[in-house]
C-alpha cells in the first residue's frame, strides 16, 4: 500500500457510519498524523464481546510515517482504544492536560505508562512535521480542555473540529475561540472534517449553566439527602453539582471507581474547584443528617454494575436510598439504555425515592454536549471550507449534515459521505474517493484482542439460543463396533426432567445412524459425524422446532 | 388455594410491573372471570425464548369456576397468549367483531379454531353468572372495536377500563361514550382498574385525526413512490393511509403478511374501506409509474424479518427502494427499539430515499393509543372509584398514576399498587391485599412451552459469553487408566487456530488431574469431573479472563 507522492490524503479507522471507535487519519507525504484512538461498546448481538477498537494493520503497515496521535479530548470513543493500540505502535500522545489526566489512568491499569511518550499540548501550541504544521484552536464540549486541529500542508489546510458544541456561557472559562476559528476560516481552509452527532436536531443546544440551576433548586427542595448520577467525566456538571452543595449546605460522597478516578484527576489539575472538608467516605453517609448530605455517583446509564443500579437495588455497602429522598439522573438516556434506566427508576420508586429521570428537554437535568443544526451550521460559515467530509456519526447524521453544509454554501459534490478505510486523496485542489485501506472492528474479549471472529460469534449465538447436545460414541478400533454409548448431555436446550424421552430417542438414532454406515463399510469419522449431526438435527427440530449445536465426538480405542 | 366464602376478589396473572402479557380476574364468589390473555416479548436477556405467557397454575387449579375469559380489545400484549391458554383450560372467550376476527386467525394457525367458544358482544351487551352480571363501554385506542368492562356484584361495581384514551374525533365513528362511563361512576364504583402506560406524560394524547392530514400531506409532496409502515393493528391508521392514497390517486401495495391479514379481517368486518381496483399485488409495483404507487407495510418497530427491513436491505422480492421514493416510518420506536429503527433509517438513506421518521410529536406521523395524565384523570373522575388499581405498566407509570388519583380525590391509602400473583379481597366494601397466589412467566421457545427455565437459561448465558470446552476422556474399566484423550472441542471460545498451545496446555493438566487423583484411589466421577472443571477453569481463566463453559466427559470401557 504506497501513497501517491506529496499527496494529501485523509481517511478514518473510525468513527463513520457509526457512534464510537474514532480514529481519523491525514497523511501528507511520508508525515502520517493520527487523530484520536477510542472504543465502542459492543451491541448485544456481539456476545461476550467487551470492546471494540479500529483495526489498525495500515497504521502498522506505515509505521515509519506516524508523526502523532493527537488526541482531541478525554472521552472514552477518543481515548478508549490507546492502551490497545500502544501495545502495538508505541506513537508520541499530543493531548492537553485534562485529556492526558484520563489518558494517564488508563495507562496506569494497563502497566503502560513508564514506556508512553505524553506531549501536553493547549491550544497555543504549534508543532511542525516535515512540511506539515500543526495548530489548535479551544472548543466547548461535555468534558473539559478540548480542541480543534488545523493541519497547515503545502496543499492546503484541513481542520478537524472534535466534538464541540458553541456554548457562550461556559461553566469554566473556556470559550470557544470563535475569533481564532474566523481568522483560520478566512485564511482558507480546504478540507473541513467536523462532527455529526446531532444534525437530526434543530436549532441550538442550551448551555451547561442551565443545568446548574436545575440542580441546585432540586437540592433546595429536597428535604432528605440528594443522590445525583451523571457522567464523571462531565467535570463541569460536577462542578455544578458541588457548587449546588455548597450553596445548600451539604456534605459530599463519592461512589463509583470512575466518579473518584475523574474527581480525583480533575481537582489535581485544577479543573474542579471543592471546598475543603466537603467530601465524605461512603461510610459516613448513614451516619449523617439526611439533609446534609448528597452522594454523586456513576451509572446514570443504567450500567448494571455501576454504583446508581446497586444503589437502587439495595446493594451498595455502606449507603441505603430511603423513602423520600431525591434521585437525579442528570443525563438523557443514549439510544440503546433506555430499558435499562427505566428499570433503575422502578426500582427507586419502590425503595420510596422521588427520582427526577428523563430527557433532559423535560427534567433540565441534561444538555447534549454536541453541535446541533445551527451550530453545525456555524461552525461551517466559519471555515468556509472547499471541501466537507461529515464525521463521528450513523450514516443519517452525515447525510443530514451533507445538507446543512450545502445550505450554507458547500458546492454540491464538494461533500464526501465515506466509510471506514475510504481513502480522500487530494492533488492540486481536487478532492477524489478512489482507494479503500484496511478497516473494521477488533474485538476485545478478555484479555484476548481479535481472537474472536465471526465463527466464533456465529457458535455463541446458535449456543445462547437453542443450547448444545454433544453425543459421545465409542467405538473398538478392531470391530469398529460401539462399546459405550451413545450419551448425550444436553446444555442450554430444554430442562432434562422434559426431555428424557427425546434423550432417549437420540441415542437411539445415532445407534442406527452409526451401525447403518458400518453394515456400508463407511467408516471415515467425518461422514459419521454429518450424518449424526443430520438425523439427530431434524429429528430434534421436529419435535421441538429448536436448532441446538450438534457436536458428535467419536472415540475409538 | 380457597377464596373466602361470598369475597369479591381481584388480581393479575401479568401486566403490572411489567408492559405486555395482561391477564386480570375479577372472582366473586364461585365465579371467575378473567380478563385478557396476553404475550410479551422477550427481554435480549432472555436467551432464545420466542414469547412469554403468563403461568396459569391458579386457573387450572379452579376450572370449574371459571365463567369467561372477556378480552378487551385484539393487541398481542391482550391476545397472544390465547392458544397457549386454551390447550389448557377450553373456556369461552367474549369479544368484539373486530377483536374476534384477529384471535380467530390465531386460533387458525394453531389448529384451534374448530373447537373453539367465540362469543360475539358489543357495547349493549349484559350477561349474568351467578350472582354476578357483566356489561361494557366503549372507549377509543389504536385499534377498533374497544370496551371497557363493569362487572356488577353483590360487593360492588368493579370497573376495567381495557386500553384507551379519550379520542373525541375519533377516524372512525366508534366514539368514547363518556355519557355511559358517567352514568357509572354516578351509580358509584367500588374498584376501578385503569391502564397507566402513559401516567408520566403531562397533557392528553392528540388525536387520531391529526396524523391523517400528515400522511395526506406526505403523499401529495412525494415525487415518487410512497412506502408507509406502522402497527397493522391500527386500522384507523390504515383507514388514513388508504384515503390519502386514493385522494392523490394512488394504487396501494400491501407487504407483510401480518398488513395482509389484518387488512382482510378488517375488510370483511367492514372496519376498512378500500376502493375497488386500489389494491395491487407487490409484483405489480415496479411496473407501474413511481407517482401512481403507495406500499403500506409492516416492521415500523424494526423488526428484523419484517418487510420494512427487508425493503431497506434490498432484499425483498418485486419491490425496490428508489432514489427520491418517499418512505414513512408513522409509528414512534417502543423503548428498545430504537436502534433497530436507527439501522433501517440509515439503509434507506444509503438507498437515496426521502425518510420521515422520530417521534411523533416531531414527524406528525404517530400519536400515542394510550391515556395521557390529563386523560387518565378524566376516567378517574368519570368513574369516582372508592378503591383504585392503577394497571398495565411498570412501577414508575402505577406510581405517577396513583399521584393522579389522589389529586382527583381517590383517598390516600385506597390505591393498591400490586404484583402479579397480589390478591385485593374485599369483603362489606373494605378492601385489604394479604394473600399472594402463583404467578410468573412461562417461556415459550419453538414448541416447548414451560420447559426451558432459569438453568437452562443461565447455561445459554454463558455459553453465548464465552463458549465451552467439551473435554473427553477415556479410561479403561480394569486398570482406570487413560486409554484415550484427554481431548479438548472448543466451540465459541477463541479461534482454534490462536488457541493450539491453549488447548495443549489445558489436555496435559487434565492428564495431570485424572493421574493424581487415580494415585490417591479416588475414582468417583462427580470428584473427577469436579476437579477438571476446578483446575482447567482456573488455568484458562488466567490466560484470557474468559470463563468458558467446562464439559467433562469421562467414559470407561
Amino acid at each position: 500500500m504506497t501513497m501517491q507522492e506529496n499527496a494529501l490524503s485523509i481517511f478514518a479507522l473510525g468513527g463513520v457510519n457509526e457512534i464510537g471507535k474514532n480514529m481519523y487519519v491525514i497523511q501528507y507525504a511520508n508525515d502520517l498524523f493520527i487523530i484520536d484512538c477510542g472504543s465502542k461498546f459492543p451491541n448485544e448481538d456481539l456476545l461476550g464481546i467487551d470492546l471494540i477498537i479500529p483495526d489498525i494493520t495500515y497504521l502498522q503497515e506505515n509505521e515509519d510515517k506516524i508523526r502523532a496521535l493527537i488526541v482531541t479530548h478525554g472521552h472514552e470513543d477518543h481515548i478508549g482504544g490507546i492502551p490497545y493500540f500502544l501495545k502495538e505502535l508505541n506513537v508520541p500522545i499530543y493531548a492537553t492536560r485534562f485529556t492526558l489526566g484520563l489518558i494517564e489512568l488508563k495507562l496506569k491499569e494497563h502497566g503502560l505508562l513508564r514506556d508512553s511518550k505524553l506531549i501536553q499540548i493547549d491550544e497555543d501550541s504549534h508543532f511542525d512535521f516535515g512540511q506539515t504544521g500543526v495548530s489548535f484552536f479551544r472548543t466547548s464540549h461535555s468534558i473539559p480542555d478540548c480542541l480543534g486541529i488545523v493541519f497547515h500542508t503545502p496543499e492546503g489546510v484541513v481542520v478537524h473540529t472534535g466534538d464541540f458544541k458553541f456554548d457562550l456561557t461556559p461553566v469554566n472559562n473556556q470559550y470557544t475561540d470563535i475569533h481564532k476559528m474566523a481568522d483560520i476560516g478566512k485564511q482558507g481552509v480546504l478540507v473541513l472534517l467536523s462532527e455529526s452527532t446531532n444534525a437530526e436536531r434543530p436549532g441550538s443546544s442550551p448551555s451547561e449553566q442551565l443545568v446548574g440551576g436545575h440542580i441546585e433548586e432540586a437540592f433546595r427542595k429536597a428535604e432528605r439527602k440528594v443522590i445525583i448520577s451523571t457522567f464523571a467525566s462531565n467535570v463541569n456538571r460536577l462542578q455544578q453539582v458541588v457548587d449546588a452543595a455548597q450553596k445548600t449546605n451539604r456534605k459530599l460522597a463519592l461512589l463509583g471507581r470512575t466518579m473518584v478516578n475523574v474527581v480525583s484527576v480533575a481537582m489535581e489539575r485544577g479543573y474542579l474547584q471543592v471546598p475543603d472538608g466537603m467530601l465524605i467516605e461512603a461510610q459516613q453517609v448513614n451516619e449523617m443528617a439526611p439533609e446534609k448530605v448528597a452522594i454523586l455517583c456513576t451509572g446514570s446509564q443504567g450500567e448494571p454494575m455501576a454504583a446508581l443500579s446497586r444503589l437502587s437495588s439495595s446493594n451498595y455497602r455502606d449507603v441505603d436510598i430511603l423513602p423520600q429522598d431525591t434521585v437525579i439522573i442528570a443525563a438523557g438516556p443514549i439510544p440503546g439504555n433506555e430499558r435499562s434506566v427505566s428499570r433503575i427508576v422502578d426500582n427507586l420508586y419502590q425503595l420510596g425515592a422521588n427520582v427526577i429521570y428523563g430527557s433532559g428537554s423535560v427534567t433540565g437535568m441534561h444538555v447534549s454536549g454536541h453541535a446541533y443544526q445551527e451550530e453545525l451550521k456555524l461552525m461551517l460559515t466559519l471555515m468556509k471550507p472547499k471541501y466537507f467530509i461529515p464525521i463521528h456519526g450513523e450514516f443519517r447524521m452525515l447525510h443530514h449534515h451533507r445538507l446543512l453544509a450545502e445550505s450554507v454554501g458547500v458546492e454540491q459534490g464538494n461533500t464526501f459521505i465515506i466509510n471506514n478505510g475510504d481513502v480522500i486523496d487530494i492533488n492540486n485542489q481536487v478532492a477524489r474517493q478512489t482507494r479503500k485501506i484496511p478497516s473494521g472492528n477488533v474485538y476485545v474479549d478478555g484479555v484476548g484482542v481479535g481472537d474472536v471472529g465471526n465463527i466464533v460469534l456465529r457458535d455463541r449465538k446458535q449456543l445462547s439460543e437453542d443450547g448444545m447436545l454433544v453425543i459421545v460414541v465409542t467405538l473398538s478400533k478392531m470391530e469398529r463396533k460401539i462399546i459405550s454409548g451413545p450419551d448425550t448431555i444436553s446444555r442450554g436446550f430444554v430442562y432434562a426432567r422434559d426431555s428424557e424421552e427425546l434423550l432417549r430417542e437420540v441415542n437411539r438414532l445415532v445407534k442406527t445412524t452409526v451401525n447403518d454406515l458400518q453394515e456400508a463399510n463407511r467408516y471415515q469419522w467425518n461422514v459419521m459425524k454429518q450424518s449424526i449431526k443430520k438425523s439427530v438435527g431434524q429429528y430434534v427440530y421436529s419435535q421441538t422446532k429448536k436448532k441446538p449445536m450438534i457436536l458428535p465426538i467419536i472415540i475409538e480405542v
